[in-house]
């Protein structure tokens, strides 16, 4: 669908898109009131909220079990209708979620860089909040909370779009949180469920350029590239990981089968999982087949090119597409490379910009392989599931960005922060 | 035009469409290039652009006498043709201009925020230019080489889209910068300069995405609303300046004519130039006369409220429209008001986000200005004018930007610049 034919193109969809516009309307009004907050208020609504969900648990159980089983009256299973059940235990986590993010450095109000110029003038870059943030997700309830407690934290009002299985559990999570806001007298919009499930209502919320800073979309490609073609507010997009460990020939096996291993194995499902494995000629002889049995134990299915093949004979041949892929399953590509150079290649091409990891002991390797390959997190000698908030230090986030402005890898509360210049003079003028 | 349409549309654009896409293909594989580049070497290229520049002042004169005729044939004047217009003292300025970006310091892998974790993986995080920059310019030669050095500094391929009125021009500025290029060994298309003067170049290059990462709008509103439409590369937008200075009922009269004088008088064609005076009812009568006699000696014309035209009898009214103009002349709105509540409220509504001040003594009004005023640049004291690259202490700039996503204000060489996490291990794992 094209830009500007959204509205010629679908009168029927008037309403719709009158109604989004008050939502992000709303959230704009909400988001000045929220920039003003300190975080002693900040937190104590942020307690309000978890005590909240504690005692409404029972509500929000029952709602999410009639999702449960209307997706399963529509044939949802598997990693899916995993995501989407809530249990005891889960709405627990949810609890927790909101205390970490409670006890996290509030960013907003920060200036960093305050020098002196020579006319006297003190200046120095003051964190803001961004305002209103738009939040696409699927069928994970919990990130209806995650991303709440996340961006009222730094002052912002968001507006959350869920996967429509979810429906029912975001709608009494989205009213759980609203309680608390009306306790301090914070208006409703400053967090903010889209009702509808029409599909039409993401496209028009990323059109909201006047109101909405900035929409986060974490889901498929097809999704992602709807939101590339048709949004006018900018984007931060949780694209796909596909991500490589390179071992060097001067690796220590002992620490590259480790790194492999945990990489490809602790948790298969997540963007910051290992697709690809590849591997210097020097050593493919000697460290394939250890890995490849001790991956293949576990479940992995091996995919390799040719050479590969040769020293694991139980390997399957790679294709084009498996360079490409990411499986987000217990499935791995293995290439055997002549040098860091090919390897680089490999992952300029085929890469996504998400994690890239080597293995080697040797330093002025390491140190090419840390400055020339592009990606959110590069990594020496350790696995790339360390691309993550809680890992690098930032503590919760709301995604990773795999694309370069603003926001480059995990984003924590900083990065839902923008900054303006301030200056304090005493009558300064140019001259 | 509808995003999606640009193809089908105009099969006559077809050959264009290519031409662009093998522009910015082009200068995306030089990008790997320059990323890899030492500060020696950059600023060596510098020095030998600025050379070459000076050496080839004559061919630059003779291109821009051509762009001046045509340019005065086709009935261009004022302004406009005061900016296209080159001579000695202003390649001069260029030639100085490339020296002052090759003395700043290089952000390009600077680690910041490196910490150990508690497993031992030290992480932090390295500047890396952003890739390929789009850079749409009007009728200014000399932002082709200022936007060059910058780009170039900061380890980044540029693709320069400048206005037709200045085409000879900025083809030999390109030229010149080429020929350093290859003295260098480096690929020409690390500088470009797209040869058409085709106005659908421009939608073409904003829609890139697969190669370019951003996209400097410097340009009227019609420009930057076009692209805000039609672009699926982000864009830095140099949007326009409604700046506002407040004078408190707590100023020190002294300071605030100077301040006011300053904001309006000193450049009034640049977008920090103040353009709507707001004065607390309380001084009005005291400090209105006064400098609104100095403003009028200065050919300042005024448009004021009601309450300022009655205190200053021969100002004329000001409209609706008054509060939103970025008038960029010598013309300035006044109003008085209140208090800092309706201070503040009439920014919120009539500003642009670009650069707010207030004068006063008052520090608890300074602080709550300072803080509830959304600005890229906001001043206690000091002109407007103070919103700039040099005076901010980032040095040249390539823009001022008014969005909050990114780089906010002045658009200086880190500006021009992303980050990547890098991690230093020792085998670390996942548990």
């Amino acid at each position: 669908m094209a830009k500007s034919s959204v509205r010629e193109e679908q009168p029927a969809g008037e309403d719709l898109r009158q109604e989004i516009e008050k939502i992000a309307m709303a959230a704009r009004e909400a988001s000045h009131r929220l920039a003003g907050l300190d975080s002693e208020t900040k937190n104590a609504l942020l307690e309000e909220m978890a005590k909240g969900l504690e005692e409404g648990r029972e509500e929000v159980l029952a709602a999410n079990r009639a999702d449960v089983e209307e997706a399963k009256r529509s044939g949802i299973g598997g990693a899916l209708l995993d995501r989407l059940t809530l249990n005891e235990s889960r709405v627990r986590d949810m609890v927790s979620g909101l205390r970490e993010v409670k006890a996290l450095p509030d960013p907003v109000g920060e200036i960093e860089g305050m020098q002196r110029r020579p006319n006297g003038l003190m200046v120095g870059r003051m964190r803001v909040p961004l305002g209103v943030i738009g939040m696409v997700f699927e069928a994970r309830p919990n990130v209806t909370v995650d991303a709440a407690a996340l961006c009222l934290k730094s002052g912002n009002a968001v507006i959350l779009r869920g996967g429509s299985e979810a429906r029912r559990s975001n709608a009494i999570l989205a009213t759980i949180l609203q309680r608390a806001l009306r306790k301090f007298d914070l208006p409703g919009a400053a967090v903010t469920l889209i009702p509808t499930t029409d599909r039409a209502a993401v496209t028009l919320l990323a059109r909201q350029d006047k109101y909405v800073d900035v929409l986060i979309a974490r889901g498929g490609e097809g999704l992602i590239h709807t939101l590339e073609q048709e949004a006018t507010v900018p984007l931060f997009k949780h694209g796909k990981g596909v991500c490589h460990t390179f071992v060097d020939a001067r690796a220590d096996l002992g620490k590259a089968g480790e790194i492999v291993f945990n990489a490809k194995v602790h948790r298969p499902g997540v963007c910051n999982a290992m697709e690809t494995l590849l591997v210097h000629e020097q050593i493919a002889g000697v460290f394939l087949p250890g890995i490849s049995a001790r991956l293949q134990k576990a479940g992995v299915e091996l995919r390799g090119c040719e050479k590969a093949r040769a020293i694991v004979p139980g390997m399957l041949p790679a294709t084009e597409e498996d360079w490409a892929a990411e499986y987000l399953s217990l499935i791995l590509a293995v290439r055997v490379v002549p040098d860091l150079n090919a390897a680089i290649a490999h992952i300029r091409r085929y890469g996504s910009l998400h994690t890239e990891a080597i293995v080697t002991e040797d330093y002025s390797i390491a140190m090419r392989f840390l400055r020339e390959v592009d990606a959110s997190a590069v990594l020496v000698n350790a696995s790339t599931r360390f691309n993550d908030g809680g890992q690098l230090g930032l503590g919760a986030e709301i995604g990773i960005s795999t694309q370069k402005l603003h926001a480059r890898g995990p984003l924590g509360l900083r990065e839902l922060t923008s900054t303006k210049f301030v200056g304090l003079g005493n009558g300064q003028i140019r001259s």
